[in-house]
């Protein structure tokens, strides 16, 4: 295995680090708030030197990188990020605990968006704009990030592209990685910018503006009020739940709309399902909630934004559903698991994956009445390889395993009711945030004890990883040199 | 299709559910309960009535079946067998609401052991000796069961048993499937028989020792008092504890042990994972609920029992474990998804299936890692076939996209909190009986509504089935002809 390359990448994401939190500082210091702007400085400080003693200290002699070696950086490289990143909240004292400030800088970066924090209120603007800065750069990918900043990509970065792109198929775009990193990310900006002028519009203010549109990119979900989102005007809900949608949608898709292959764009399998599903969802929602509320703009407004947060497992909220009645929170709860497009930058099952288990599962009944028969499984036009069939197969029963073990770790704890526990695991595993019961929309992570924080934090980065990368990471086999 | 073949080999096993209705009659009457025994025989009636009118109008040209014939007539004799079973229910008016009738027969034959029964003290005894026949007759399969019984059994009658029995490999212990159904079914009764001499050594009732011998060899649970069996001596709830594990064996070792391959018997991974996971489990919830009874000898009889119960999905209880401790309920919950070894009376996802899909994981991590290696995954030192292999993944999607298509249907009630859905499903799909929360061991399942408990009785059905089977059937497609 390439130690070397491997830890010299990491050492680059934390010098990136270094960078991108000096820009929580400065605002820090526009709003005058200075000790948290020493705070974050001193984190890119660390962040710095144990980037630069990294690459110094390990140049590596050949940039190879093979598929192990993809998995293991990527895997390092969100944990190093998460416990350096964690360091502000805790020398400003705003979030005193470290593992709290972990838990939270983890969510950030896996943009789950699940919060310790009692009192989002009482924090500094600064450490407010990192916190939801960290969704915006784990939404599209830490190393993507990296990949198309730098300027000579590695050999074979496709290796880690592929290792922390969500979905059970990545392309790329472009022949060139890097270029593909660079296209991802320039549709990712421009469609935040978008974001913000239209919040902007709507009269909310702009430090408002721009911690939600990194929220919404990201489709992370921390929030800086109480409430979330419910005391903004209707017009702003209305368009963070439509941005909400369009974050979840294959960033490949947009490409092509960029090159004018719109026909092509439309005629996704994965796109209409997905837009299916929302519609389905948002109308047994509406019926519902109906006899809650009984004003039919409201309800509407209400399903679509919440049905929208959580298949995007974005996880702000307008409504405090975990106090709806049973059908809307089962329905919600189910959609917890499908999560949107591949692609994108949300979390889940994704779209496609559950599209193509379904077909599979069609195909196995086929095959139970013919058992001799050959049947083809087609998805986007395409035969699906058999491999990849079989992968998404494995790749369920390994998430349902990871699921169950979490949730049976998470019950050490017995002071919380089953279904706060059950939702808290799924909500933190699928990057969605708010669960139902204690964790809902309007709770908070606060009460659970040292040891479920570390395995939520787990939990969250095994999400947003899909689960391979951090197993193989924990497997003492993978490191010993053959 | 060949549906004359299907309907006659209904026809069949109607006939053979008339012969089986005058034993509980019997008792009935041995018991001076005029009125349940004239209802019994009135069922019987029935049965004989609509078998022979599916026998004499439906004889078939030719005797062949096809994978396709045994899917359906196997669903087909479930459903009709458990409609009619249900009849003496509610002629006798001990059962009035014929759904409630239908659901407790559905619950018996499939093994499940959920009731809607609010107090089972007052049922006749002959009903009561029904009601937990009917587990005994459904734990082997009852098409097994016609076929053990038949002069001649139908050509490729294989395909019957393939459907039937649980497990992810169905084999032929001899060459013939009838004399293999017969071999069963003699370790089946002898078994039962051992059991309640045992039973009736430790001081209980010949009728009680009979009605708990066919809960416990069919890993049913329909018991007969209020508290299940916790007011029965220690060395009786030892004796069930013990035998409900054994009745979890695959019984193919039985057979092996039969003829004298005790190692080949003893050296099965199935038998080893299953003894591993009943004392780890054993273990963490005698840990778990030490503190609520501080007797070692209590905790550790409690212990085995509830593992035992939940992991062979029988049912029984000799504690409300639905008010444990969240780590020991956890562990109960996780255990209703493993059920026992394939090849045995028990429900469940199987032990083997289970065991599979790890080695398909690690299996899958390690392709991860090394993209272009080729491994093989070996299983009771066979190497496992990759369509094997595959069938275990596909099943397992289908099997939790079903659970969760149940858990939303059951969300339409609103009466009911998220533990109680969530785990009546689990519990039914995985036909154990009892749940937590109100449907735990000391509840019932009378108050969901009609809907309910129709989506628990196919449920039931479905877990049963091993769920391939009903769904074909409800397909239309599967019903046009060719």
């Amino acid at each position: 295995m390439n130690y070397r390359m491997i830890f010299y990448t990491v050492g680059k994401v934390l010098r990136m680090e270094s960078i991108i939190l000096v820009l929580p500082a400065i605002v820090s210091l526009i709003y005058g708030e200075y000790f948290p702007a020493a705070s974050l400085i001193a984190g890119a400080a660390v962040a710095l030197v144990v980037g630069y003693a990294l690459l110094l200290c390990l140049k590596p002699k050949n940039t190879t990188f093979y598929a192990k070696e993809g998995l293991i950086t990527v895997t390092l490289a969100w944990i190093f990020i998460s416990l350096i990143g964690a360091l502000p909240f805790v020398i400003s004292g705003e979030i005193p605990s470290y593992i709290d400030a972990v838990f939270e800088t983890v969510s950030g970066f896996t943009t789950t968006g699940a919060s310790i924090l009692r009192d989002v209120t009482v924090m500094s603007k600064g450490l407010l704009f990192w916190r939801s800065f960290t969704h915006w750069v784990g939404g599209m990918g830490i190393l993507v990030f990296v990949i198309a900043l730098s300027q000579k990509s590695p050999d074979r970065s496709m290796n880690i592209l592929r290792a922390e792109m969500p979905g059970p198929i990545v392309d790329k775009l472009v022949p060139k990685t890097r270029d593909t990193a660079k296209i991802l990310y320039l549709i990712y900006v421009v469609f935040t910018l978008v974001l913000i002028i239209f919040l902007l519009c709507g009269g909310m203010p702009l430090f408002d503006s721009v911690v939600h549109a990194f929220g919404t990119a990201g489709t992370g979900g921390f929030g800086i009020k109480a409430d979330s989102i419910a005391s903004y005007s209707p017009y702003l809900q209305w368009v963070i739940a439509i941005f909400m949608l369009l974050f979840g949608i294959n960033f490949n898709l947009y490409y092509l709309i960029l090159i004018r292959k719109l026909r092509l764009a439309l005629s996704s399998g994965e796109l209409r399902t997905y837009l299916i599903i929302v519609l389905v969802s948002v109308g047994v929602v509406c019926y519902s909630i109906y006899p809650m509320y009984q004003n039919f703009g409201e309800v509407l407004r209400l399903s679509v934004f919440q049905v929208s947060t959580v298949i995007t497992t974005t996880g702000y909220a307008t409504a405090d559903f975990a106090s709806w009645p049973t059908l809307a929170r089962a329905v919600l709860v189910l959609l917890m698991f499908f999560g949107a497009c591949a692609g994108s930058t949300a979390g889940g099952l994704k779209i496609s994956r559950v599209v193509i288990l379904f077909k599979k599962i069609g195909n196995e009944l086929r095959r139970a009445v013919h058992p001799r028969s050959v049947s083809v499984v087609k998805f986007e036009g395409k035969k699906v390889e058999e491999d990849t069939l079989n992968g998404v197969g494995s790749y369920l029963a390994v998430y349902a395993v990871s699921l169950l073990c979490m949730f049976l770790l998470l019950s050490i704890e017995t002071r919380f009711d089953f279904e706060t526990n059950f939702t808290a695991v799924v909500a933190c595993f699928n990057n969605i945030g708010p669960g139902m019961g204690l964790v809902g929309p309007m709770g908070s992570y606060a009460d659970y004890s040292v040891f479920s924080k570390i395995v939520l934090s787990f939990g969250m980065l095994l999400g947003r990883l899909e689960i391979y990368p951090l197993l193989i990471a924990c497997n003492p086999r993978t490191w010993i040199r053959r």
